[in-house]
C-alpha cells in the first residue's frame, strides 16, 4: 500500500491491511474482545507495518470529542476531608484514563448565575463531552440546566423523582435498614438518630430505611430520638450529650450516626459521659471511612462501594456518548455491607479482615 | 461609541470609554487593584453602558490559553485514602476557579512512553496552558520532558538537587528536627524510625531532619532503629512488634513513624504488647490527618499547612503564565508545624482546640 509519510496511518488502512473490518481492529486495540491468536496478530502486524499510533487529538477531531469530562461536586472546606468523595474523585481519574478520557474538575458554585454561565460555556465551547455530577441535591440546578440542554450527563445520587436522568446511588436506606435490624437482633429497642435537616435529600433517603426498621420491629420512633445538625464530630458530640443526659426510662441505648464523622463525635462524648461504648451504648457509623477501624472500639458501619460506583458512572457516561441513540434515564441503585465491629457489639473485633492491606 | 451588536465590547473599549488604560480595568474587574471610588465607578459604568461580560472563550482565544491547568499524580488503590493529596486537590480546584481556571485531572502512568504520549498530547493540542505535579520523586520523567519542553509547569515537592524548576515543597526535614527535640527535651534517648525504602525521595527529605536532631543530642545513630518499608499502617505495626521485642536494653522508648498511617500500625502492635502509648512508649507521625485526633490516645503529628500550599501551586503556575519573562526555578519551601498529643507526652489532651469545628 502506497503511504503518505506525511499522513498518519488511520484505522480503516489498518483494518485494509489485516483484512477484518475497523470496528475488529478499534475492539482489539482497545482490548474490548479476544480474537483467535492468528487473528491478533495479523491485526498488530499491520499496525506495526503501518506505524499506526492512535492519537487522541484525531479521535476527538474525528468523532468531534474532547475525550474529556466534567466533573463538578462541592468540595470539602479548609482542614475537612470527605474520604467518600475523595476516593470517588480517585477512582473516576482512573476510570477515565484507562478508556482514554480526561476528568475536567470544577466546584459546584455557590451563585446559580455564575454556575450556569460555567456550564453554558463548557458546552458550547466543546470543551467537554459529558458531566458527572456529585454532591446531587432536590431542585438541583445543574440537573435542570443539563436536562433542558439535554446534554449527556450522569449523577452520583438521586434528586426529585420527577426528574428523570441517568444516575448511580448507593442505597442509603437499605444501609440504614441493616443497621436497625443489626441493633434490635441485639436487643436493642430506644434506637436514636443523629442525622441530617429534613431538606438534605441524602438524609432523606437514610431516614426511610431508618424508619422501615424501626417499623418492621414494631417500635414507634420517638420524636426526641431524631437530632438534626451538620454532619460533623462536633454536632454528634453534642447531641449525644443531649441524648445520654435524658431521665433514665427516656435514654436511648443505641445511637445510630448517619455518617462516620457524626458517630466519632457521639463515641467522645458517650466515653467522656462513663459509657463502655458497645457494652453500655451502642453506637453506628455510616461511610466506613478509614478512620472507622481505627476508633476505639473500632466502629460499626455502613461500607460505601464508592470505588465501584466511581468506575461505574464514567463508564456509563462514556456508554451514553457512544450510544446517544439509548436513552436510559434510570438511577442504578448499590446495596452496601453492614461491617460489624465493636462500637455496637462490645465484642473485642480481632484485628480488621476485610481490608488485609492495614493490617497483617 | 458606535456599537456593533454583533461583536462583543472589548476590554479595551471599556478603557477607551472610562479613560484608563487597559491593565487598569482588567486588575479592577479581577479585584487586583483598589483604586479611588470615582475611578471604579467610572469602570464599572462603562462595563455596564458596552454590556461587557468578561467571557473566557474570548478570553483564550485572545489570549491562546485554554485557561485549563493539568495536574497529574500517583492515585490511591482502592479502599486506601491519602489525606494530604486529597485536600491539596481540593484546595487546587478552589485556588483554580477563583482565577477562572480549570483543573484537568489524570494520573501518574507507570508506562513512560504512554506517559511521555500525554503530556506530549496536551501540549501540542493547547488543551493546558501548564502542569502542576505532585507525587514527585527522583528522576521523575514527567518534570525532565516539560524542563526539556521548556513548557511551563510547578511541582509539589523537590526532585533531584541538579533539575532547576519551579516548586513548592513542606519542609520535612524540619518537620522531623521538632519532632526529634520534642522528644529529646522529654527525655527520650532511644529513638526508632520508621520509614520508606532508600529511593523515597520524601523519606530521604525527612530522615536528613532527624538524624540532624540526633546529631544535636549527641545520640549515635542505631541501626537497628531504622525500619524501612511500605507507608501504610501493617508495615508499622509489624515493625513496631519487631522494635518491642527486642532485648530490653536494646529497645526504643519513642517510635517516630514518618507518616499518620504507619503511627497508627504502630500504636496498635504497642498496645497489643501491653504498652500504655504515650506514657510506657512515646509514638508519633507526621501529616497530621483528620484521623491524628481521633485515635486513642490522640496522635502527637506534624501538621502540613497543604491547603496553602495548593493555592500557592496554582497561584505561582498562573503567575508563570502571565509573566513568561520572569524565570523563577527555585523551591519555596513551607515549615511545618508540630501539634503535641497524649501519644508522645501521656498527658490527657483536652477536646482539640486546634480544629474548632470538630468539638465545641
Amino acid at each position: 500500500m502506497a503511504m503518505n509519510p506525511q499522513k498518519r496511518a488511520t484505522l480503516k488502512e489498518v483494518a485494509r491491511l489485516a483484512g477484518v473490518s475497523y470496528q475488529t481492529v478499534s475492539k482489539v486495540l482497545n482490548g474490548q474482545v479476544q480474537l483467535p491468536e492468528v487473528t491478533e496478530a495479523r491485526i498488530w502486524e499491520a499496525v506495526r507495518a503501518l506505524n499506526y499510533t492512535p492519537n487522541h487529538t484525531a479521535r476527538s477531531l474525528r468523532s468531534r470529542r474532547s475525550h474529556t469530562i466534567a466533573y463538578c461536586w462541592a468540595p470539602t472546606a479548609t482542614g475537612q476531608a470527605n474520604p467518600i468523595l475523595d476516593e470517588l474523585l480517585q477512582s473516576m481519574v482512573q476510570a477515565a484514563e484507562q478508556q482514554g478520557y480526561y476528568l475536567l474538575c470544577f466546584p459546584n458554585l455557590p451563585d446559580p448565575n455564575r454556575q450556569r454561565e460555567a456550564y453554558r460555556e463548557l458546552i458550547d465551547s466543546g470543551r467537554v463531552d459529558g458531566f458527572i455530577l456529585s454532591s446531587v441535591e432536590y431542585e438541583d440546578p445543574r440537573i435542570l440546566y443539563l436536562m433542558e440542554r439535554r446534554f449527556p450527563f450522569v449523577a452520583f445520587g438521586r434528586s426529585n423523582p420527577e426528574y428523570q436522568f441517568p444516575s448511580i446511588d448507593i442505597d442509603g436506606g437499605m444501609g440504614m435498614l441493616k443497621v436497625v435490624r443489626h441493633l434490635v437482633e441485639r436487643g436493642h429497642r430506644r434506637i436514636a438518630a443523629l442525622t441530617w435537616p429534613p431538606e438534605s435529600r441524602v438524609g432523606a433517603n437514610r431516614i426511610s430505611g431508618f424508619l422501615q426498621g424501626l417499623i418492621e420491629a414494631d417500635i414507634p420512633p420517638v420524636p426526641e430520638w431524631m437530632e438534626r445538625g451538620e454532619g460533623v464530630p462536633s454536632f454528634g458530640y453534642q447531641a449525644t450529650l443531649r441524648l445520654l443526659k435524658l431521665p433514665e426510662a427516656m435514654r436511648p441505648t443505641a445511637i445510630v450516626a448517619f455518617n462516620d464523622a457524626m458517630a466519632l463525635g457521639a463515641v467522645r462524648a458517650a466515653q467522656q459521659l462513663g459509657y463502655r461504648v458497645g457494652s453500655d451504648i451502642a453506637v453506628t457509623g455510616f461511610d466506613d471511612t478509614p478512620i472507622a477501624r481505627y476508633t476505639l472500639p473500632p466502629l460499626t458501619s455502613v461500607r460505601q462501594p464508592i470505588w465501584e460506583v466511581g468506575e461505574r458512572l464514567v463508564n456509563r457516561l462514556i456508554a451514553l456518548l457512544d450510544h446517544p441513540e439509548i436513552s436510559s434515564p434510570y438511577c442504578e441503585l448499590i446495596e452496601p455491607e453492614l461491617i460489624i465491629r465493636a462500637s455496637s457489639t462490645g465484642e473485642e473485633t480481632p484485628l480488621d479482615q476485610d481490608h488485609p492491606y492495614l493490617y497483617p
